[in-house]
């Protein structure tokens, strides 16, 4: 679907960075006038919500530098280059939390903020869990733990889980449990 | 909470943009050492889930550039500097769909991506819909349409709907339904 598509009649490169790269494209409007936008180019990431046999989610509390604090989300990390999107889930899985999955299923996918980036994430179920290796990346500082489903909307309350792959995770399986009930 | 906190060493500026800004900072770890963070600097946003008396959602088609491709989204907009969200919720409805709501309420609020952007998201139901004036930006070109509940959610799945705000406003709306009828 392209209604209203907008043509890039120049593209500037402004920065290209270890995660993110930045550029301003001149782009031709549906009217003929011109326009600038601002566009963050991203790899893309995933994020994994594993449940363990007692329906427990694991989550991982780490400092986001851009928020200047420290939120529980579910553990994700950024593609890299070329990588399937499942096999970035089992690494980022077991690296960040030390554990592997025997059953993995995708759940979903999302743009983060469509507006300025082209960001998408790919979310992951990953159940039948049992001890891996833990291997952090070496500015990765962070401390997993579970919480129940209940739990979890309690944290979402209080503002400690904060972001949108954690929320629409948490909420996608919660909306499965009542759809099942039914 | 701060745990793991990063202490900003140097910050650079990259760009000042009319949306974004980007920086780079150099951070002292928890161990000491150094690293770099990629930081877009973002005003915030608000996003407004409009229903109708008939349980309809107004959704919003836009090209977006960073995606190039036209998706559906709930009315949203960036908050002005010192801008009342509130304000802008209801500013943002009436410009880009033409409707002012009898009634507001606040749901919620998320980070988009915290990883490498400080933009949040506040999000409003706004009920009692009567014609307002639109009132569209001139770089701004939207068509909106009706969809129930369960409309909308065929339109995630055939990924027409495929941004954080949107899903987490319709979800937020179908968990309170499912919550309800217990």
């Amino acid at each position: 679907m392209n209604k209203f598509s907008e043509k890039t009649i120049k593209r500037e490169t402004i920065f290209e960075g270890k995660i993110i790269d930045l550029s301003v494209h001149d782009v031709e409007l549906p009217n003929g006038e011109m326009s600038k936008r601002e566009i963050v180019n991203h790899p893309g990431a995933v994020a994994v919500i594993a449940v363990t046999d007692k329906d427990e989610v694991i989550l991982v509390e780490q400092f986001r530098k851009p928020l200047e604090k420290t939120i529980a989300e579910i553990p994700a990390g950024k593609l890299e280059k070329g990588e399937n999107p499942l096999q970035c889930a089992k690494r980022e899985l077991e690296e960040e939390t030390g554990l592997v999955a025997g059953k993995w299923t995708k759940l979903t996918s999302f743009y983060t903020s469509p507006g300025f980036a082209n960001e998408i994430i790919y979310i992951y179920l990953a159940e039948q869990l049992s001890d891996g290796q833990l291997n952090l990346d070496e500015d990765e500082f962070v401390e997993c733990f579970k919480a129940t489903l209940e739990e979890a909307e309690k944290l979402i309350e209080k503002e400690i889980i904060h972001d949108a792959k954690t929320i629409y995770a948490i909420q996608y399986l919660n909306l499965l449990k009542y759809r099942c009930k039914k």
